[in-house]
């Protein structure tokens, strides 16, 4: 009684798309697996079809964004906690180089190519920030679908994305400010500072800490399930401070997840599962609803998106390609793979510059597919790179 | 990234808020155990005191609304998996003479008392209707904390809200219609069939069915957590069937999970159980919430509402007792208590009666205070009638 009549029509009208947008990933998902493809791949394919491009059964509003948020969080926390023995400090220099190169090749190289093109500086400038942005949120869960977080490449791409975050920051920090007029070097250097200093923190203390902590709150807690219960507060409270600190949300939620990696149960562990095994498709699923296939309609533009995908795919694919080098051919190409997906963070830097006036709409467009599309491709080109590893992906 | 810069303040705004809702549910969860009292209280305090009344940390806004609906449909849908064995038919007739005369005590009672004090005919029969509503959640979350729910007064419980969820239905259509001025019998009586052909159809074959579905849909399909997957699905569909039908989402949610609690695994059970952890808290405080402290500022209002709440509180003991008189008395306080809590569905009532303007406002603050406050005090109850059973509440 209490739904259909209050908030009635609105709370099934949610009811109704939850279900269509949970059920048509999972047929996607479930159709992927049939061809041999990554599960992900079909899910984001869900999106695309479901979303306003295709039949438009469902679009985009604040629920289902809050959901999708919700779902990138609880999949990198999840993430998190599945690795154990991770230290971010031990496969540090690696993944520094990873990251660096993996932001210095793509963002010259888009800037290159829009300057060609007769693009103004300062837009040529924002792509090449929107082409920095690395998604790993896909690439964690391709890998983790393949039971494959344990590998050497694996761990790469989860530390060099976390610092590809912050160098990230710092990239779209400065071009932002130049299209304002003037870079405040101060405020810059403080926000690096606090970003590092919080992740580098977290990362190396975390872990110990929580070793103690979990077992004390156990035995002092009469309340059934308090590992869950301080998980999920672990989870939002870190969130919320990589946010404050200027790192995205999704690094604090990570860094809980390998705060608590060792010291909560498996049954905490399957209940969190859960949450995010809910979540996981509304994440997916926003971002192929995306897509906007009408930059296709227009030939000039088709041309750019065509243009553009290659060099986001090549230039990471090359730059941490190139960082990664000194671990033999097949671990380089894995971890340049797994760095190509732009994802949610793509676009958010699309729409700022969008928002700020510096990028016209057309180009808005460009950015958004080269987003969504280097997520579709990622999933594809990870299971190949990571054939040889013959686990199968059930 | 993604986090600090698009959604920004949004985004961590709502971070913040689940924290502090969840955190305060939990934190008073923990003080109500210590003190030998249910959790559920204390997560009910923990939305008094954060919400408008006390310290207003947190204001109701439409994300926890949500977050609110999916937690008490995941609460029922968690109580239906938990029940093995449990025929709604088998307990059928009492559960019946439960449900009506739960439903003609409050009501008369309600009705009578607000006409000797003065008020009209119709707000009368409004604020007996809102009487009617028991809110199954509670009791159920309480049961289900202290392991009771295989009892045989549990289960009449379940049963016997059930019907009271349809009958409460019926009375409320025609007190709407006689506000609005004339009853359309046929209407209403195609909506009693088709809820109650809903609800006994789905009990009765939902399990066979289910026992024959799973296995079929575990071995036709390639993902993992395939059973999760089918759960979420069930649950979403037979909530919209529900409210579609004209019963609450809450009796699909409740009937999904009993169709399926003899066919799915523990590691199932485990994975919806976090999800249900994680939303319940947003339920309960989101109720707590809604208490108006200002009721108590007007002697007059302050009367009414101790008035209301003593026969709210009254007339379900008593009239479930009596529907419940043929199991011996213990049982019959268990039922009786476990009919108390109104919750949302009393709030609901009072929300129609206020917006077609036949309940005045402060008529409207005394009904979802006795809403409030049936639901407050029934966890205690339970405890004390079911102390017994030496089941210990953690």
């Amino acid at each position: 009684m209490a739904f259909l009549l209050s908030s009635s029509s609105e709370t099934v009208g949610l009811l109704i798309s939850m279900l269509v947008v949970f059920g048509a990933a999972k047929l996607m998902a479930e159709v992927a697996e049939k061809l041999g493809q990554p599960a992900v791949a079909g899910e984001l394919i869900a999106g695309v079809l479901i979303g306003p491009s295709v039949f438009g059964w469902v679009s985009p509003n604040e629920f289902l964004a809050v959901f999708s948020e919700l779902g990138v969080l609880f999949l990198l926390f999840q993430v998190g906690l599945e690795l154990k023995d991770f230290k971010l400090t031990r496969v540090g220099w690696d993944a520094v180089s990873i990251a660096i190169l993996g932001v210095i090749a793509p963002f010259f190289l888009g800037r290159y190519i829009m300057v060609s093109l007769g693009h103004p500086q300062i837009e040529a400038a924002f792509v090449g920030a929107a082409m920095v942005a690395t998604s790993v949120g896909i690439t964690a869960k391709v890998l983790a679908d393949m039971g494959l977080l344990d590998q050497r490449a694996s761990k790469l791409i989860l530390a060099a994305a976390i610092i590809d975050d912050v160098l990230g920051l710092i990239v779209l920090a400065v071009v932002s400010s130049l299209a304002a007029g003037s870079v405040n070097y101060w405020e810059l250097g403080v926000t690096a500072v606090l970003a590092t200093g919080f992740t580098v923190i977290v990362a190396q203390y975390g872990t110990k800490a929580f070793e103690r902590i979990v077992p004390k709150f156990d035995n002092a807690t009469r309340t059934r399930r308090s590992q869950f219960v301080l998980s999920i507060l672990l989870l939002f409270a870190l969130s919320i401070v990589a946010s404050k600190v200027g790192v995205a949300a999704i690094i604090g939620a990570f860094l809980a997840g390998m705060a608590l990696a060792s010291s909560v149960s498996e049954e905490t562990k399957q209940e969190t599962e859960g949450v995010t095994q809910l979540l996981v498709p509304f994440f997916l699923v926003g971002i192929g609803m995306q897509m906007d296939l009408s930059v296709f309609s227009n030939s000039q533009t088709m041309w750019m998106c065509g243009l553009i995908l290659l060099a986001a795919i090549l230039s990471k694919l090359v730059g941490c390609g190139l960082g990664a080098w000194r671990l033999g051919f097949r671990d380089a190409v894995k971890v340049g793979v797994g760095m190509v997906p732009r994802g949610e963070v793509g676009m958010v830097v699309a729409q700022i510059g969008l928002g700020i006036g510096v990028i016209p709409k057309d180009v808005y467009a460009v950015v958004v597919f080269m987003s969504v599309a280097t997520t579709m491709v990622a999933p594809l080109m990870l299971k190949l790179a990571f054939r040889d590893e013959g686990v199968p992906a059930v």
